[in-house]
């Protein structure tokens, strides 16, 4: 049974000092909640945001202690399972912040566990405001799961919650929507490289195209030779692309793709 | 020889009265040109156009006076070649205004031809600026060239003389870069739907991975588990795309194109 009546978050510590666990870091100090401790491998990661939210900061795992309402996991994929291995039988809520990692992988960790994910790529750099970006939150206590809810919505209007399968599609999806798009970008590029025109002078037309397919649903805003089935102009393009045989195939399947969805 | 010794274009006719010529005329009018004519197949729509420029109107294409600086043909692809059929012999500067065909297929209009396109879609609805989209333009004869250019400064900074082969060009990177990247979005917002979860989720993640593929060029930009080479999530993919073979084989060529390029 989920309800309101629950103790709000606010003491978290981090493990990670990395851009995410930064950005999330400062935005939750302002948002007065208090930080507890920073774990990084390197001291010096640590103390440099430690110093920013009035944390301790520490390089050793084993001086993380259990007493906060929330462990922020926020490092590499490729880190995980050793990190987690060494962070045994704690009894806080734990979360991380992977897209593309199921939230039983901290099962060893505690018995409350959870995801805090944000659809964004982060630099140290650069502040970034939440409020626009989506929070996918899961956890697998509903009391957990609304704390969890409330502390996201302090920060970002958008926050979802997402199913350790469902991050599994969004993870899928945003490989054809961000990886995949770009590398059309690339393909573009290196046409446009060969009659020595750049690549800006398309700029506005994607961005146009972008704004457009999440105004009015990238199906209805699709335009060109495939969806109008313009087969003078796709047969001239094939032969534009003839030595480029990769390149054509791609035209010829997302052509395909286009007419078919 | 080009010299900047030569006439300025200042009196303008338009045919057409959609999208684009609407934009366009509205834009030189304010730059004090002079706007003449204005021919559409539908007197409404002439007139519509012609009484915000101080126009006269016209649904007669015999009407059409050759006594202007530059007459301008902004109609469909498809219906450039019967318009210009019946255009034959002026002897002003006459140009068209689309990215896909021949400065030549004027050549029977008039001695001084040449192509005045931006790389932008238009709505009659929204008014545009014209300072940030690149304008491509070519002509037979260089002095024509010049005064062009002269008038597509006046309304952009982004001025480029692009002759019709590399159009030809820009239109095929322009099928990858906006039609192309417009379905990869609408795979992604499938695959998304299946899991009842918006597109919007990957919004903020689109617009980061366009905006950095034009700040430090698509190839650097390029991220993911393809150009990572990660066997493990590019075989789990494969695997969850198993229902969808025309997704599936994008995915696959998408991803070995990325490796080579």
């Amino acid at each position: 049974m989920r309800t309101s009546n629950v103790d709000a978050i606010q003491t978290v510590s981090f493990i990670g000092a990395g851009n995410l666990a930064t950005q999330l870091a400062l935005t939750l100090f302002e948002k007065q909640n208090e930080i507890q401790q920073i774990y990084s491998r390197t001291l010096d990661s640590a103390s440099l945001l430690a110093s920013q939210v009035g944390a301790e900061a520490t390089d050793n795992l084993e001086d993380i202690s259990a007493k906060v309402d929330l462990l922020v996991i926020s490092i590499s994929d490729k880190a995980m399972p050793e990190v987690v291995s060494r962070l045994q039988g704690l009894n806080t809520l734990v979360v991380h912040t992977a897209g593309s990692v199921p939230m039983d992988i901290l099962s060893s960790c505690s018995p409350r566990i959870g995801v805090f994910y944000p659809t964004q790529t982060f630099t140290k750099a650069v502040r970034v405001s939440f409020d626009n970006i989506p929070l996918c939150i899961e956890a697998n206590r509903d009391i957990d799961y609304i704390r969890l809810k409330q502390l996201a919505q302090l920060i970002s209007t958008h926050v979802t919650e997402v199913s350790s399968a469902q991050r599994k599609s969004i993870h899928l999806a945003a490989v054809f929507a961000c990886n995949f798009s770009n590398h059309m970008l690339a393909i573009a590029d290196d046409l446009l490289q060969k009659e020595d025109l750049p690549l800006d002078i398309l700029k506005p037309l994607v961005v146009e195209t972008i704004e457009k397919a999440f105004r009015i649903s990238p199906k209805k805003g699709q335009s060109g030779p495939a969806i109008r089935h313009d087969q003078n102009v796709i047969a001239e393009h094939m032969v534009r692309l003839s030595d480029k045989p990769l390149f054509a195939e791609i035209y010829e399947k997302v052509t395909k793709s286009i007419q078919e969805i």
